[in-house]
């Protein structure tokens, strides 16, 4: 980063809040009353009228203002700044979530991030509450959490195949969101993200995973299996998206059947929710002309 | 990636062996008999002829090469490789750890990916053994796990301020090597590296986090009283350097005041390696016409 003044640093946030400001992703897909996840088009690009060549230069063109909002949070909570970021990323197979990590996920500072991926419960997560295992992996303060897979999965694959009575499974929503409404009044903003793709792309992705002797390690015969229970599976969808968007934490609905504009997509919405919080550098808690003074000391 | 025959990808493969043979940086920077720290000029570029300008265009050429084997480590693990990468990372305050964990740990997938930033050991660690934090935070299969600070701070700072009586940290050394030979031979490769920073060099960024009110937050008045002990931490460097640098794992000492070539050394170190290991994409355990024949079915 390059030294500025006070003066264009002002500036400059005045700059990044005007580029959000309407219209902005998190508007554009946020999931409000009546939302229906059939009525919405995989292929199209909410809040975004260019295409793919424009897509992928407004992202390359996001790393400064991510970067130094990403480094102020950090610094904020060295100072006792208790704020987090928890962005959860859901999808059907092969909607692009290894892809939301890589490229998204890794323009970040590593340093401030934690990817937590979630898979079937081991023996010690069954003997726990089913939020256990979420409880133990949110953000620290300063921190961006992903979740590759939540606590929805919960109430998805479990839903779908029965893993446990519907009674039980059912009241999870209201747990859910009880829970979030907690991790949330704690200073952690949380993204939900729905990668949303269409069936037809599933099948193409999964045929050229089949196809590519690079991609084969990727592929499960399961993964069939599973397809064979899509309707199943976006209506468990709908009812999660329907019940747990709350105000605190709503779900934005991603369409991902074109996978730059998810990038661009997820991407914009952590800058906007960062620059929402607007972290500050931390003022010294020393005397900096007696700090340099010593320091001019020194051999 | 693109799609590549199987021919184009051992032309591929051909092509990466003969540009890290040699002069390579793992040769140019690996520390051998008679290693003097003094000796090393921190504002030497071993193993690259290039400037600033040449040192980041070879850098930002190399994210491909990485991505890939990153990506076949990864793949391998999942069809049991047992695999691993542990890039340590030492050095002075002020000396670029963090801009390495951000612009080099930063380029890999961070789904492959673990960073530990080993502090001052808690209360709980007290009560262990010096390596068993260590040991906890050692990489799983197919990972690149990232010690920022390690099991040396343990004859470091330990040792320069006596934090345990010189009986103890003197047995230490020992202690590591012996562990770092068990954690080779489990399947981890151990890359370690000191960012050899001088002191005028040292006294100029600590200035500039004084002087820019966006860096006060990285320092601390303690990094003074610090400074003060430098001669003693350089021996205790050459130390360490001297009795730990081990055939199954060496040292490797990179000059560090010119930032763009300490990044592009440490890329360079952990792409030589990865190269060397030369992780395989597994080989499908299913039937690959049978699982096409059947998604071909779906509807």
């Amino acid at each position: 980063m390059a030294k500025k003044s006070s003066k264009d640093k002002k500036a400059h946030k005045d700059a990044k809040v005007a580029a959000v400001t309407p219209p902005s992703f998190t508007e554009a897909l946020r999931v409000g009353e009546g939302f229906e996840l059939v009525g919405l088009d995989p292929r199209s690009t909410p809040g975004f009228d260019g295409d793919k060549v424009a897509g992928e230069e407004a992202l390359a063109g996001l790393g400064d203002q991510l970067a130094e909002l990403q480094e102020r949070l950090y610094a904020e909570s060295k100072a006792g700044g208790k704020r987090s970021v928890l962005l959860i990323i859901q999808g059907m197979d092969t909607s692009g979530k290894g892809g939301i990590m890589r490229h998204v996920v890794g323009a970040f500072d590593p340093q401030g991030v934690h990817i937590t991926s979630f898979k079937a419960p081991s023996a010690e997560e069954r003997r726990h509450p089913f939020l256990w295992r979420i409880r133990n992996a949110l953000p620290e303060a300063g921190q961006i959490g992903v979740f590759d897979r939540s606590q929805y999965e919960d109430v998805l694959i479990v839903r779908v195949h029965d893993l446990v009575p519907p009674s039980q499974w059912s009241r999870r929503y209201a747990q859910i969101n009880t829970f979030e409404k907690k991790v949330v009044a704690s200073g952690t903003t949380v993204i939900k993200v729905m990668l949303h793709i269409s069936s037809d792309e599933q099948k193409a992705r999964l045929a050229e995973r089949l196809e590519r002797p690079d991609k084969h390690w990727k592929f499960n015969p399961g993964d069939l299996d599973e397809r064979a229970h899509w309707a199943a599976y976006q209506e468990a969808y709908q009812a999660a998206i329907e019940k747990c968007s709350i105000d605190d934490a709503p779900w934005f609905v991603v369409p991902a059947d074109r996978k730059w504009y998810a990038r661009l997509a997820v991407t914009n919405l952590v800058l906007e929710h960062l620059t929402a919080l607007d972290p500050q550098w931390p003022e010294a808690d020393f005397d900096v002309a007696a700090e340099q003074k010593r320091l001019a000391e020194t051999p």
